[in-house]
């Protein structure tokens, strides 16, 4: 059952061979010919000439009269030129010269006489105001030379230059044929079991971004011959295919016979975490791509390994991205073997671009979602160290980052509450928040890596929240402790409380599953805490080793019955529809340090606080008390 | 009929006017729902939360066996754990984990015995290589803030977290309405008078690019009760109107009145050139904007009036693009009056990036199409020296003026084919030429403006081409002189020649119309030249001072019996089908500055010189001469 990959040959060698390998296979651009009116943002496949002149007759500039010119030669003020109505014809801007007549005289110029006539009194050049054939565009002249993008503009010169259609490379159509006996369409109630065919909608995305066009197949169960006959559908309908899933080693994965059926394959596995199962096979000139089905696995091999060629056809530049040093929050360990991708949350703090990774499974989408920049760890380099400076492909322009709130701390709902108030009333401005827990929130405002750290950390001693452990922490001061709400925290069981906890001993009982929060975060001291004080035995409770990292993380696995009770606030029970046993009120706050504090997005987040929209957002969520927040709390 | 606009108000101030008074009347973005699937690059209208959880079911991350822990604890390599088949269950990659277990051990790291028992020689830890429910997204959690662009793994993060449809911004829809009794759709063969109608293609691409969807009307001819009902519909169907021409003062000039009565008119006449006879009107919360009909004055008035009103739409910052400094070639003198708008072509020779005012007509769209970057004057300034520091947006990257090799000089159409060829063969690189004549190519390599330069100097006291030119302006050396083309000079004459000119001498004769180059051009150099080899009276010359730029626009002029005779080649004469007398060959060669003579682009220029294609090219062309081009001619 082991199973080894082919090959682990390295990205950039890998990328090389298959572009060079396609060439051979006869891998380009085809054309096609459109209207020109369709052609913005298009590229033009061979040079485009102009088939007329523009303007095509000889016409006037100007609003008055066209004549002769010599028919004004002398006019002065003091001997003024009179025409009569034979010598000049009325034009307006655009209308034809008529034969005979070289030159315009303006309307402003003239004097109009009750018989007819005008009379001037400056003589016409030859040929003024008059807008010569072919003053823009001559005919039998190149317009926009080979492989140019069509601007506005271009459209206007070619339409005037009598142009309508043109030769442009067509957008290249990508197959893409996902696979998997447990693969579902999308939709809002999936079976257990089913997994969401999301890829697709991703990979067009991406394709459209880069000017192709994605085409998805139907899904096909994993059977070999039904696998084999869409690629060979496919290959034949498609300019490059893209096989999804089932190139890693699984007992149905049928992609690498099935490519190597209809056609060659040059590597399987490439050096590269995530996305090494992936598949670089092709028919005839036709790329055939397997690529791994967790999705961020399909983006990085989408990413690393199609792009190259549609870049290829376009015969562009590939678009490196931006790259940029930053400051790396916490350590990144890699294997030698692989090039390893680290999705990392950045923001500025103060001048200091900072990059912290993001969640490393390749399951987790909405960690490319929010990844601001791609950390890329070479092969043969084990990793980094917390503080190290590292060069980061920037994944969002850096205005943004400079507009965008870094908070770092315990997790809230109300938090992407805030995020999206604070974007509303300020579309220049975003929030980003990374969950780590009270006391992850309080050491990253003291690293000077956060904008903001909300805190929940119950002093046991005195039972006063925060405070003591601000003074702890920052002797000298240096931070602002602002308040924001008081929260319920308690139990949160299943619906209707079927094992009957009403205590908060209950949950170390034989036959209840628990699932707890992480070290460091403000539920997990309380919980520890009320161990202590119930006389609560850890090694008692089962799940206790059970860590999820948010409120709603916790709530989730009760809902879906993998657990029975786990610590939290009222709002999220409330959200999943959970029963609640009430243990306390706590204080939410948030720890801001001084030299942040006159910014313009601190300051926006603190009138936020203060705003009511933000009061009846909370108050909808329920389970919170405001006592004035945005206020600041006396510490030290 | 004299006409004063209503107002000469300042850039600024009529678009801040026009903002508040469109947001008093309301105007704002429609919001539609659409499918998760097709929002890539639209905008969120508000916060999307997850329906459901990802996975929304505890699953295996794996290929192996489901398990419960407890039943592996103790395992070691000297004391292994072998486990019944009822004990486990077989696993692939995304199964859901069956009831009762809660670990999974990879397929490597077990060994399966005949019975259809394993054994382990590790323990498993509990939840170990399972994906927990809502790991990727929790259900409730806000995937989305309010107003954000939906990026390929926001679509997938909506899809796994069950959203299926979103809330986002309409692209608003913007009515084009072409007016005027002379336009006519695109053609390709306009009768004298027809005006075709381009510039809502141009302006539909302009819209595309900002998000916005044009909605074009047919052609209203200048009846003003038909401009008038038009409106209204528009008005009615749409979210912005563009009313195009008819906002000047002409005598079919209904616009303004047909805006006024079917709305409110804010302003009508701004004080930017070209662009002056803007109308600013609105219908409720309708826009209502009258563009001038000139392509380039639409192109301003679209860019500086409409754009603000799409990115508040969208509530987003203006894009004020990229500005830069650079070296002005040429004077520009613009009135006091006004903000001016000239556009100009740019390049960098050595380290100096150099800007040159295109012609500044309103007609010619293809100067936009050259265009590099935009000069703003500002209103209250009388323009920039030659030789002066101006700050200039930019129209294209920085990296391909980079790579653009800049030709100025005297016009020859091969000057085309070398741009296309070269960028044929490396896409990166680009050629711009303009046309200044040959003297003034050389001064503009003197003064360091240019990569090259096309020049054909005839001195006339040894009949020798170029040479005295260049030891004359260039006394210390400095450039190369490189053999190009010699090209057959002539008389270009009416096809059949109906005046029956046989000598140059006759262009002298009575009813001939004749049609000069430039000051400066070889050719008018040459045709001085005649002039006094054949005692020909310039003031006998019907046109002498009638100036055209290039040989083409000569031709066109005689082609379209604007004129009966002109100097040029005989490429040119072929191209348009003209008669041809032709009078001597001349050497067309290329002047480049040695400190550019190893740069890739020069290189570049004279591998393609040499190559096999631009000889098939030239001598498709016809009338050229070939003789080892690339050489470089021995000078000094």
């Amino acid at each position: 059952m082991a199973f080894t990959y082919l090959t682990n040959v390295p990205l950039e060698q890998a990328r090389k061979d298959y572009l060079r390998t396609l060439a051979e296979q006869g891998f380009a651009a085809r054309t096609e010919r459109i209207r020109v009116q369709d052609a913005y943002g298009r590229v033009t496949a061979k040079a485009v000439y102009a088939h007329i002149n523009a303007p095509h007759y000889a016409c006037s500039a100007m609003d008055g009269v066209a004549l002769c010119a010599r028919d004004s030669f002398g006019a002065t003020d003091t001997t003024p030129v009179t025409l009569s109505d034979a010598q000049f014809t009325v034009v307006d801007t655009g209308d034809p010269i008529p034969e005979g007549c070289d030159a315009v005289i303006m309307v402003e110029e003239l004097v109009k006489n009750d018989d007819g006539s005008v009379t001037i009194h400056t003589p016409a050049a030859p040929w003024q105001h008059i807008r010569q054939i072919g003053e823009d565009v001559c005919a039998g002249e190149m317009i926009l030379p080979s492989f140019m993008e069509v601007t506005p503009a271009a459209i206007g010169a070619m339409i005037a230059g009598g142009v309508l259609e043109l030769e442009v490379l067509a957008k290249p159509v990508v197959g893409i044929i996902p696979t998997g006996d447990e693969i579902v369409p999308p939709c809002t109630d999936p079976k257990p079991g089913d997994i969401m065919e999301f890829n697709s909608s991703i990979f067009s995305a991406m394709l459209a971004s880069w000017g192709a066009e994605a085409k998805t197949y139907p899904i096909v169960p994993d059977k070999y011959e039904q696998i084999r006959d869409m690629l060979e559908k496919a290959a034949a309908e498609c300019d490059l295919v893209i096989l999804n899933a089932g190139s890693s080693a699984g007992r149905d994965d049928y992609s690498v016979s099935a490519v190597r059926e209809v056609g060659e394959v040059l590597y399987h596995g490439v050096a590269i975490k995530p996305g090494k199962p992936a598949i670089l096979g092709y028919r005839g000139a036709v790329p055939i791509l397997g690529v791994p089905g967790y999705p961020v696995s399909g983006i990085i091999v989408i990413d690393e390994l199609l792009r190259p060629l549609i870049d290829r056809w376009y015969g562009r530049e590939p678009d490196g991205g931006t790259r940029t040093r930053a400051k790396l929050t916490r350590p990144v360990v890699s294997g030698l073997k692989y090039q390893e991708y680290v999705r990392v949350r950045m923001g500025y703090v103060g001048n200091t671009l900072m990059a912290s990774p993001l969640p490393r499974g390749s399951g987790v989408v909405s960690s490319f979602m929010k990844a601001d920049g791609m950390l890329e760890v070479p092969q043969g380099t084990e990793g980094y160290t917390a503080g190290e400076e590292v060069r980061v492909r920037l994944l969002r322009d850096k205005q943004r980052l400079k507009n965008t709130l870094v908070v770092i701390g315990s997790h809230d709902p109300l938090l992407d509450e805030l995020a999206d108030l604070i974007h509303r009333e300020d579309r220049r401005l975003f929030l980003s928040s990374a969950h780590v827990g009270s006391m992850g929130g309080i050491m990253a405002v003291r690293r000077g890596e956060a904008h903001a750290a909300g805190t929940h950390l119950l002093d046991t001693a005195t039972g006063e929240y925060n405070r003591a452990y601000i003074r702890k922490y920052f002797p000298h001061g240096g931070v602002y402790l602002i308040r924001c709400v008081g929260r319920q925290q308690g139990l949160m069981l299943q619906k209707g409380n079927p094992l009957g906890i009403t205590s908060f001993a209950d949950i170390a009982r034989d036959g209840v599953r628990y699932v707890n929060r992480q070290k460091g975060s403000g539920t997990r001291v309380l919980m520890d805490y009320l161990c202590d004080k119930y006389n609560v035995d850890r090694d008692k409770i089962y799940g206790y080793e059970r860590e999820e990292l948010t409120h709603n993380s916790v709530a989730v696995q009760i809902a879906g019955d993998s657990a029975d009770a786990g610590m939290g606030i009222y709002s999220t029970a409330k959200l999943y529809e959970l029963d609640f046993l009430p243990i306390c009120v706590e204080e939410y706050d948030l720890l801001i340090p001084e030299k942040v504090w006159n910014s313009g997005m601190v300051r926006q987040l603190v009138r936020t606080l203060k705003s009511e929209e933000f009061k009846r957002r909370i108050e909808a969520m329920g389970g919170y008390t405001l006592d004035n927040p945005g206020e600041i709390i006396d510490v030290f």
